[in-house]
């Protein structure tokens, strides 16, 4: 399961000491090959974490060996003295293995602006490689968690035999993301680092980047691709694709689901749309808005704050030939009330909201949750 | 005081039983001349309500004799109904006035998607016309409230003589808005609609533009501005903009602090930009962030959170060249930790962010609230 249900891969979760609580805290993923071939895309906020402006190196080559994560803190904004504690990280992983740090990508995720205890870090190292295992995934992902509620992992096996598994953290997206969201993936299937790349953009384009919880993005926020070629077995791309998008857009729903303080999971299905980038600002558009939010978690079928939101965006159509149903029932179409508000029921914890733009053939999907006093309480209390 | 400050300026708040609670809900302001010169500017929604439609028509000829307001509906989404609703409104007030349909600015707040009881603003047109007055400005700003928990007044008085005042509505912004924001400005100066316009344009950019409460845009928004020229005086143009700007300074500043559930008013002060978009860009990338929002609601000091909302933006600046104080503290430079946050003090309600790029020697500041409990209870139970 997790980052070891593909052959070839050992991991570890260990407690650091980095959060408070004494959880796991610390995790690490080998790949022992045959293959290094990697691939990794990362937040697209200017601000960067030292973990990113590091693992963006190291991926440049197409090769990873290892990734160190850690939560209990982000290493962010903390200077010359947090990039060497990510680069003596590096270096202590690739001396345990043997390797070069060069092929050890960083990942951590916490809160902005504190310096990492840097010993502690390099202890949990040890302590991490000494209990690495081919069984050990499901535990890489519990120390990964910051605000999650519950670990994150999925997995696929393909018909010929070559498996596909990740783990994933954060009640957050990769870009936008509400807080950081750290992914990694595992396969055992013999694939170069060029398809591993390609593949996992377009997965990423159409899974995590269309999840928007709270229009926040991360300054840390990285999905990690490794290929081990252990099964022996080489899949067509369409075949990789395929399954890479899956296990991707698993983990995202169930990012969704455990989003902070969230209380019903939104879809927003924007169809009739003259380009898929319209559909996306539109979706993405009402998915930021927090009065609809508020109205779902409320469970007011306020469509008028949908509209609202689509009015902003600069897609085409003619605001006055819109369709706006929620969970089913036509709210309302032409720029008029359809069927009555009342008939729409938002009990259930899954919603629908189907805009059609009527402009056009391409469509696309949002996800995002509602704002809710939960919502505002574990974010207002986070760092203090 | 209110709209019927200035000289020229007749108006009423009456009881039209738009609103469930029977409170007043219908305004009427009239300007009784010599002149009839006036402005407005409208949401920037694609989005657009019945009378924003209607008002965009009447204002165009930069004559505006009078302006019809409604609380307990915003007539938007309305269909050809709702357009016809308003027509009848401005011819009503038209007949009852002696003046013609086309000098009537019509203005609605409430919920969209609800057609308005047109016998009922009728029958309240008359009423209000009936109560017509130069002493009832305060009952006129009373009648325009929707969330708001206190009516917003401003007047100034020139050395010369003249005068100019207002009212607003909202619990929110132009563009963006968080709930529809109504100004209504009134002046005896004597001066052009040429004016008037270039005026209000360069006062609602630097003040009702920069409030950004929560990112959300109105579809029904109007600011208006209408001059009497009742006093005789002709004020040269830097004189009515520097008072025309200060009373919607006042009026925004009126608008910030009742916004829905805020519990801090928050000005964010961006210097050292490469350009005044940049600086605006920034500020509100910050000030739509609900992460920070949050954070400075449970008076945490969280300084990465603003640092990744300014990572997001596309202005000018090295991202690890920026420094940041909170409430005088500054708790960042250089892309560090600067003074330790527990220094920094978020009991009072008001809250200085000082962001400087160190990229130019450009400013704005852009003025927002923190995300509450308060903010997702009223936005959660507004339509049901």
């Amino acid at each position: 399961m997790s980052v070891t249900a593909a052959k070839g891969f050992l991991a570890a979760g260990v407690r650091a000491g980095l959060k408070k609580s004494g959880n796991l805290d610390l995790a690490l993923v080998v790949n022992v090959g045959p293959s290094a071939a990697a691939a990794a895309v990362f937040t697209s906020n200017r601000a960067l974490a030292n973990p990113v402006i590091w693992s963006k190196q190291v991926v440049a080559d197409g090769e990873v060996r290892a990734i160190l994560l850690n939560s209990g803190g982000a290493n962010c904004y903390t200077g010359a003295e947090g990039f060497q504690t990510t680069h003596a990280s590096a270096e202590k992983t690739a001396e345990l293995l043997g390797i070069s740090a060069g092929d050890v990508l960083v990942c951590s995720t916490g809160l902005i602006g504190e310096q990492l205890d840097r010993a502690k870090v390099l202890t949990g190292i040890e302590q991490a490689h000494a209990e690495l295992s081919n069984h050990a995934g499901p535990i890489a992902a519990e120390a990964i968690m910051t605000t999650d509620k519950v670990p994150k992992t999925a997995h696929r096996v393909a018909e010929s035999g070559w498996v596909i598994g990740g783990m994933a953290k954060g009640a957050g997206m990769l870009a936008p993301g509400l807080a950081t969201m750290l992914v990694v993936i595992t396969t055992d299937a013999v694939i170069s680092s060029e398809i591993l790349d390609q593949t996992l953009r377009s997965a990423t384009r159409v899974t995590f980047d269309r999840l928007d919880s709270d229009g926040c993005m991360s300054t840390n926020d990285t999905v990690a691709l490794m290929s081990s070629g252990a099964s022996g077995i080489e899949p067509s791309v369409e075949e990789f694709q395929e399954l890479l998008t899956a296990v991707c857009h698993d983990l995202g729903q169930q990012l969704l689901t455990d989003a902070e303080g969230a209380s019903h999971d939104i879809a927003i299905a924007v169809r009739g749309a003259a380009s898929e980038d319209d559909a996306v600002e539109v979706g993405r558009s009402i998915a930021r808005n927090n009065l609809f939010k508020a109205a779902i978690f409320g469970r007011d079928p306020n469509w008028g704050r949908i509209l609202a939101a689509i009015g902003t965006t600069s897609a085409e159509f003619d605001p006055y030939n819109i369709d706006v149903s929620i969970n089913g029932v036509r709210v309302s179409s032409k720029g008029q009330p359809d069927q009555p508000r009342n008939l729409v029921s938002l009990e259930a914890r899954a919603v629908t909201i189907d805009v059609n733009l009527n402009a056009g053939t391409r469509s696309a999907t949002v996800y995002t949750n509602d704002l809710t006093h939960e919502y505002v309480t574990e974010n207002s209390e986070y760092s203090s």
